[in-house]
């Protein structure tokens, strides 16, 4: 296991140090239980933001905290739900007296400590909704979820209803983008290799070679089908294709189209994904009008990647367009 | 070779055109001879800066296009220095009659052929100023260098040129400023894993399961010993001690602190590392004002980091500060 760290069980503990050192002008850290929470929170009489989820995602989630974005992250150990706690001092932590929103990828663990958090928000008297976030194509029913992954669109949710909420706009219309985006979006992914979880110390699946595994989940998770590697090209086919038949995104669309990197893939290798991408969609007459490239939803070191696409509309373009200033996504301030 | 590409000897000229399809609203991309220009090029009476070298770095230096910072970004076949008639052309394409400015990593390749594109566009009446980064103190010599290598400083110089440029500052001041940029900043990195030069198919060089690369070049060059495996508060001294000694930082300094990941580490591990350097820097009573942390100065997909220190002072400090967008960094636009 070759990384860059000390103890394998410290290794959430210290990244967080690591955050709170280089980015004391966006968010703070809380240590135990450990969240993140932006700066000047709780922002009273706008709806606080919340996600979270196992670490090794990285910058998701922790690193999109701050205006326009997250009100707070939950770091779970790596590939491993956050805890109730976190997530009901996190809620605490970014009530601002409107409301508290929790966007969940769409993980059984996630799920049940969310949903238990929850309960003891409400208990409390703090008004809190719930938004499922599953995007992913790939795969009905996995290791971890029954139902849907949630992989890529979580980065556009979390954009997109973090703007709404800056605008003030009440909780449940809050929710109501995020559904919306969640709804519109749809993703796959593919992986060239696999990826160690420092505590396991050793390769969480094993790939030849020659193979690749297509429609695989950020953890590593079983996908649709392990086959020979094939061209960018190729892979941008059967990445595109389930995605586009799904929604289904017509000739006319205008979409957000998003290659993310698994971690361990070059920026290099992600443009031309990109450019293969770009001429499928071209082909079928879909508007590509924004575009995110880079690694956002990673799984360690993994190399590989995976493609989003979010149907836009004129409202989402402007909550998207919006100013947004956090660790790894920033525009307009 | 596991990678996501068609063709290995087409590999810039696709990134190139991901690079278009993602970034239309930044920048341009000419094809023959290949070179990213930002879309408002060129800017009349605003001194036009150019970068470039091999490619295999991304997001150096097509990454850093745009408003703010580079002016034109000559991409050269991975880890091979772009030619003279691409930088001559470029040079035209961001003359804006207040002169061009020639930022260049110091490999032999790259400065011969700078040298060149520089005489070529005096003899047709181009102002040119040319500035030479020369951060990395890991080495005096080295393969395809003589004398210091240039790397991470490259951004720090290209950010903060391109803020003094954006002020219509005159040819001979942003010169200065690139100059002082690179004279109080000192880097050094270190490699966990090898990288594979796509049109080469194997690894540039062999790294066993528990050894590491201690001072190593961005395209593999040898650095100052090959060592067993340490952890990250380990490593985080050995790249931090010998920069702190060179130029000297010393207590009460304040700096601009850079990890930045060599293409195949997670972020995960960098915030690891961030940390150490934090600690490190406050042992020494040296101060953290502004910092930068991710994968921007890469070698393919190898595993490893380097540390870039910034000695700041009021003037840089404003110049880092003002707004920039280009497609990897970006803020206050």
């Amino acid at each position: 296991m070759k990384k860059l760290i000390n103890q394998p069980q410290n290794v959430v503990a210290e990244a967080l140090r690591g955050m709170a050192a280089a980015h004391a002008d966006l968010l703070r850290v809380n240590a135990e239980p450990p969240y993140l929470v932006r700066r000047d929170a709780p922002v009273q009489g706008k709806v606080g933001i919340v996600s979270g989820g196992g670490s090794g995602h990285e910058p998701l989630h922790g690193g999109f905290v701050g205006t326009g974005m997250l009100d707070a992250a939950c770091p779970g150990p790596v590939f491993t739900s956050p805890t109730p706690d976190q997530m009901l001092a996190a809620s605490h932590a970014v009530n601002g007296g409107a409301g508290v929103l929790h966007l969940i990828k769409n993980y059984t663990g996630d799920c049940l400590n969310f949903e238990m958090a929850a309960e003891l928000a409400r208990a409390e008297g703090i008004e809190v909704e719930q938004v499922l976030i599953n995007d992913d194509v790939a795969v009905q029913d996995s290791l971890y979820t029954a139902g849907r992954r949630g992989v890529g669109a979580t980065v556009l949710v979390e954009k997109i209803a973090g703007a709404a909420a800056e605008q003030r706009r009440p909780l449940k219309a809050v929710a109501e983008v995020a559904r919306t985006v969640n709804d519109q979006s749809r993703s796959m992914g593919m992986a060239l290799t696999s990826c160690t979880v420092p505590q396991a110390g050793r390769p969480t699946f094993e790939l030849a070679e020659d193979e690749m595994e297509i429609g695989i989940g950020i953890h590593g998770e079983p996908g649709r089908r392990r086959m020979k590697r094939a061209s960018a090209a190729e892979v941008a086919v059967m990445l595109v294709e389930p995605i586009l038949g799904d929604l289904p995104f017509r000739s006319g669309d205008e979409v957000l189209a998003f290659v993310n990197g698994m971690g361990g893939t070059p920026l290099l290798e992600l443009y031309i994904m990109f450019a293969e991408v770009a001429r499928i969609l071209e082909g079928k007459g879909i508007r590509i009008v924004r575009s995110l490239v880079g690694p956002y939803v990673t799984s360690l070191e993994m190399a590989g990647c995976s493609v989003t696409l979010l149907k836009l509309d004129g409202e989402l373009l402007q909550l998207w367009d919006a100013p947004v200033k956090t660790p790894a996504l920033r525009w307009g301030a």
